[in-house]
């Protein structure tokens, strides 16, 4: 990893079900809330130093609000439109004259598979869905969405932050 | 199992218990929430293109608002009123001309129970009610109320949802 | 506990901590939630057909409000005053002609302790507080507070039902 | 442990991680909510009687509400900017004239470091950050945020309050 992990450039994070538990509060309105974790943000607070951090979502509630507080770039793909979240990554890589070897990707669903498939690096939470965690030449983390999984992805990429820190 | 998956036509999904952790959260006004699960609504959307997919509930609160997020069907039957779940979905029955066979039903507590032993398939999840766990011939599964129960349901009936597909 | 619970007539339930994990959550303006669990409402709606069930509880927010929606009478035992919670229940039982034989007690704090210790029954949850814990003639269930406490001391209370179902 | 605590006249408790899960849940207009629990608040109320007790944190929503609700002096220290919390203590003890044998502190966190090791007793919760948890001279609590870590830390800190209690 640590030879791939040289050539990132852009850290990719799905939202629910990675930041999330993949939960979601209902009110007898119909508002919902998410619950997300300050060790993660931390964790991205270190680093967003070193790489481009974006937020990619094909559920829109609640996480526009939540990459407003966190300061992060956020790209809504709409889940059962024609373009998919490797559709869409694949004309923002075009524009920033970047490729697939500089993304890492955290994702946990059905709708993350292609995107997974197609960055250099690709991460699952523990308790992503099967289909996800069948996947061959993707890391599946320790730990489950909510629960620090960018804290334990920090933890992996560390080497590669001090790498960077060093030659400046 | 693969016999009677056949003749399944209906899915019929308890809420609170099955869909949640059977918990809800009460504010200092006496407003509820409940909390979901995106997996679930994610097995769901694969789940009804095979099946008639419907909610039965007797806790009325959000769950409405849940069934219009979801885009599925919501039956409220009050608990303790003379018509249990069971009748309901007798009658439901006759008008579509469908019968028990046709049945598969998720359900976790008492107010579940007759249901649970007309439908052809009943399941129930791991910490469902002790008096549901003690019923003969209902399916328990290994993962809890709101702790995606449908996307376990999902991975057990995916048999039938290849033939179908394949069956055009 | 067979004999003694043929004497019992009265089920007092503490709430935040036995029909709660404990916990409260706290909005922008400071505004409560709590979580409660549908289990215990069901095992209460079972028991209150045999035994008066009533709420004590020190900490008075949002639990008025779960009462009402519970149907339940609710007394609030201020915590540091003068009087405690088996002050009060002594007056409680004077004026109903009752004695401490006729109750059982589901408590989980410090301020739970002489309450405990004066019923005939007194019951904690797995993780009350280490003083409840170590007292000598409670009964620790094996759930934890919030986690269907009260559908657990049905099924304990079960027989007894069952016989004064028989008796009429 | 015991010499040290002696000595002790300040508990400083962080706040997010410790007091709390590190979690926060968000709703549609990017308001949030955190989780308290009341085992913690009565273990205070226990440790106020014998040091001072005050809340320090560098994440300011919901936060000031609950040291309200708790009663307890609540200092926000800015995150990223010059001072941190070893700052911000050493000029409160300073101007108290204290000192820093005169500090147990417990916090999660990588800006709880450097108060950590400056306080006369540091603790953790179990789920602290892998940095603060590799600390060497730190006491790793055996609960995680939000799990009743003041519970735990009132009974490790109870014979002290005994001795207190004796010599008045």
């Amino acid at each position: 990893m640590e030879k791939i992990l040289q050539e990132i450039k852009l850290v990719v994070l799905d939202i629910d079900g990675v930041l999330t538990d993949n939960k979601f509060t209902m009110d007898e309105l119909g508002n919902l809330r998410k619950t997300f974790n300050y060790s993660d943000l931390m964790a991205i607070e270190q680093i967003r130093e070193y790489f481009e951090v974006v937020l990619v979502s094909s559920a829109d509630r609640v996480n526009p609000k939540f990459a407003e507080y966190a300061e992060l770039p956020y790209y809504h793909i709409k889940f059962g439109g024609r373009r998919d979240k490797k559709d869409f990554m694949f004309k923002y890589l075009q524009k920033r004259n970047l490729s697939w070897r500089n993304v890492l990707f955290v994702g946990d669903s059905p709708v993350d598979k292609k995107l997974l498939i197609a960055s250099a690096l690709g991460f699952c939470p523990a308790d992503a869905a099967p289909e996800i965690k069948q996947l061959k030449g993707i890391y599946q983390l320790s730990r489950n969405g909510g629960q620090g999984v960018i804290e334990e992805l920090y933890e992996i990429i560390r080497p590669e932050i001090m790498r960077r820190l060093k030659h400046g």
